[in-house]
């Protein structure tokens, strides 16, 4: 498996590139300056030469569209670690892997730990309407509640019909935090995940790197590829 | 659905009893000392007489295999609330179960928290191999680790390999807690279960006495009636 | 140590009863009805005949304010766990204490480990002035936050002039729980009580009992006895 | 304020050069190399030169203590954030500072919130004797218990003459995080400290480096430096 990461060189793409490396998978990079000490190379034209496998996209949007169709129409699987998609380029994405018959992968999340958490909850929530969610973040976070929080309500509201209160924390020396208490007779069943450092995405972002090469289309989320894990 | 209660005079049975009349499917007890003000007769003649759906059996052993055997086989579906039943005693059942065509359905323990903490466990330990449980008692609980500790580690054990350590906290106090931690790249994921009050078993125990009617033969384990649920 | 309990068939005074007995500190007790098989009296002449060391008031207001003073202006030591007296209250008890040279102890919360929450938090709140509150409850109790979180925000306000917010969880399976966390550089500390069962006032009390004979005149809250403990 | 500080090059130095920048009391470093764009230097000498009002010595032994006696002995006040000094080294030091009429500060853990973790600890061992710690650190951390564990549990032995059980949990993705639950009669205690970046021991360094331009003599911990806080 040889994997091309598109923004090498941002917060993400060096923590991935270098993990990539560990594992011994990495085919080159792609930023907007090419750098030959790090096979990092300036266009998608270069990335295609060295035939990677995967396309590991972790550019911002714009950018983050463009260059993932592109890829994805030019015959690469292609993962992609950006949210803010709107639904008209979903599937323009998504007609594009299905007519070249390549697999792409929108990820918004990497953390398999926030997957499995949400998972659990949405379980749990089928035994245990009564629900509290507490986030706690850095006190530098200042939009409340959590992306992640939201979507945990969400879920828990589609399948029950009641809405989760959210209890959002916000100090200093926190990272990111979030507990779902669910409420029973007599008993509480508590849902927690922490994620201390940022190299926590790394797991989730190499298990859809290995995943995406065996479909065809656009799936959507870790969930979709870690489903009918053994 | 009208239940009758074996062992109504024991500590779950009580409960049971007071909850079945709640949910107004109380039928009538079964215990050494009949009593006719709270309809609790001293024979499974009696019982039968009555012509209950169901025969919860709360009783211990050795009282809980003779009365559940006796009552599948006089064709009435049975849920027995009780551990401690050996391999021989559990086929006698299963046997008689299938041949009558009713549903037995022996459960060791009836807390719908704990049946999804040690599911979640599962779920979680595909992804995260490492994990430790800390589990929490009164100080008045001399066995460690717990027997719900003891599944769990052995459920992880025989997913993934690994042994999985148990440490037990005794002090005045506690209740009933267990913690299972899972240790990823970065990240953590806890699931914890809390037990506060004996009513903690109701739930778990009314959907056994729902489900156990539309089932043939013997199940085990509140897990295999919870399994499909919507 | 003789103890006299006005309030004796209470909720807490049954308790505070029987925790006397097993100390071998139970005089007699006080209530509306007499009931010689226990020892209760009807009247406080009754329990001045008794000669107990110590009045321990659980009765709530109004009664509690007229036993408690006609107990210390009889010259008996009184520990009132009542809250709800007025400055006007507290300033008659004050000077019928001082007067007649006895000890009356006035105690909203009869919980050690409550007190020493506040303590910590207000210790902590010295280095730590970031700190939020999440207090847990049984979806019965609908006024939020709780008394205690209240009384914590307001002390470490008090010394940081900082208000600190509090979560208020309502659940069913909760029972009473607190937890503080204080954020600082790369660092948290979090002070968590739990209240699991209601004779966790017993230790408090018993203290409180024992304290209030080397006492004169009015002292108030359980800190002021423990503050200088061993 | 002007702060020198030894092993400028370490990982400790490395961030407590940079805090003290920010703080506008920087002086100088000392290091093996001196390095003239940050102010890092090469010998003793060449620091005395520059008149800092502390010494922050942040080297290990066996180089801590002579740096740190030297200092102290030509009358500077001195922080050593060093531990493993023997009983003879420290009585050196002491006798040192006395005579130089200066202040020297040994602090084996500049953490505020492990100290006040501590302290906590220790005053609520007198009213819940029964305790237990679960001290949880990463995966790579092979000794157990973790220092601060033992000290926690020495403490509480010394006051109460109980020993305490320590659980030493190892998983990959725990920073240092540690827990003490005291139990009590239906309630419990719960204190926990968690070490989430090295940034943590800033606070503390700085308090430490104020504090001790007014000492004379020896002292040791930030307990004895922080009793007295506001």
């Amino acid at each position: 498996m040889r994997v091309a990461v598109a923004g090498a060189m941002g917060r993400m793409g060096t923590v991935a590139c270098e993990a990539l490396r560990s594992a011994n998978e990495y085919c080159c990079g792609l930023a907007r300056a090419a750098d030959p000490d790090r096979e990092i190379v300036a266009s998608l034209e270069e990335v295609l030469a060295r035939k990677p496998d995967v396309l590991l996209d972790l550019t911002t949007q714009p950018a983050s569209y463009e260059i993932s169709l592109e890829a994805v129409s030019r015959g690469l699987c292609t993962v992609v670690g950006s949210s803010g998609w709107s639904a008209e380029q979903r599937a323009a994405l998504a007609e594009t892997a299905e007519r070249r018959g390549v697999g792409a992968l929108l990820v918004p999340n990497f953390s398999v730990g926030a997957m499995l958490m949400m998972r659990f909850a949405e379980a749990a929530a089928r035994f245990f309407p009564d629900a509290e969610i507490v986030e706690m973040h850095d006190a530098k976070k200042k939009d409340k509640p959590s992306g992640t929080a939201r979507e945990t309500a969400s879920r828990i509201e589609a399948l029950t019909g009641r809405t989760t209160a959210v209890h959002s924390v916000r100090l200093p020396g926190l990272v990111a935090h979030q507990e779902i208490v669910f409420g029973g007779f007599g008993e509480l069943l508590t849902i927690r995940h922490d994620s201390l450092t940022r190299e926590s995405f790394v797991p989730g972002m190499l298990a859809a790197v290995h995943a995406v090469v065996s479909r065809r289309g656009l799936s959507i989320g870790l969930d979709s590829i870690l489903q009918s894990a053994p």
